[in-house]
């Protein structure tokens, strides 16, 4: 590991716009996809926009994962934030991305807190 | 407006580590941020691990912001995603940065959902 987190970018391409403006079906993607990796849910929170849209934010122990979805263009903004080996965030990304129908993911990894550029500081 | 979303990624280094581990100045420095630039909160969720670290995520009608915090490496990941002119990410950031203390913050912005690649769909 040479990074604090592990920062899935997911842009969800030609989704099926029904199921992105589907509350209840969103919520169930992220938590079903966080469970199926063995993350924890420690807290969430969905809203559903008018007239289009859900966004979604699912806390889990091990970071988060998030989404917002715009249903009038077919597309979905998904993040995966993990720290630590217990949690596969692209293992989960894949997961969204099969369940929204995404025609066209693009994906993106970025490290954060890289070990090369934060030091541990002092016991405390 | 060439994208749906703008996201705002900080990579917050060398932050005061005692701020980093304070559960209620994480949540109000997060909450003084989307509403010193206007966001509108619906929904929030604050997590304190142990030992260290704290995460947090406030959904916004504009889109979200979430740190978590590993006050062990006085590092900090922060993203701001926000949609719309309404609220202005790189303001939100500065509050951040400011309010714990980092004097090495790095700031990257992603546009989401260009618009150059995503096509609204038939009216619904």
């Amino acid at each position: 590991m040479n990074a604090l987190g592990t920062h899935v970018v997911l842009e969800l391409k030609e989704c099926s716009p029904q199921l992105l403006d589907d509350l209840p079906f969103i919520q169930k993607t992220l938590l079903d996809a966080a469970e199926a990796t063995g993350a924890h849910v420690v807290g969430q929170t969905f809203h559903k926009f008018n007239p289009y849209g859900v966004t979604g934010v699912v806390a889990i122990a091990e970071s988060h994962l998030c989404i917002h979805t715009w249903p009038e263009y077919a597309y979905a903004a998904v993040d995966i934030f993990t720290c630590g080996d217990g949690f596969d965030p692209h293992k989960a990304a894949n997961i969204v991305i099969e369940k929204l129908q995404s025609r066209e993911p693009s994906v993106i990894e970025l490290k954060r807190g890289l070990l090369a550029q934060v030091q541990r500081v002092g016991a405390r």
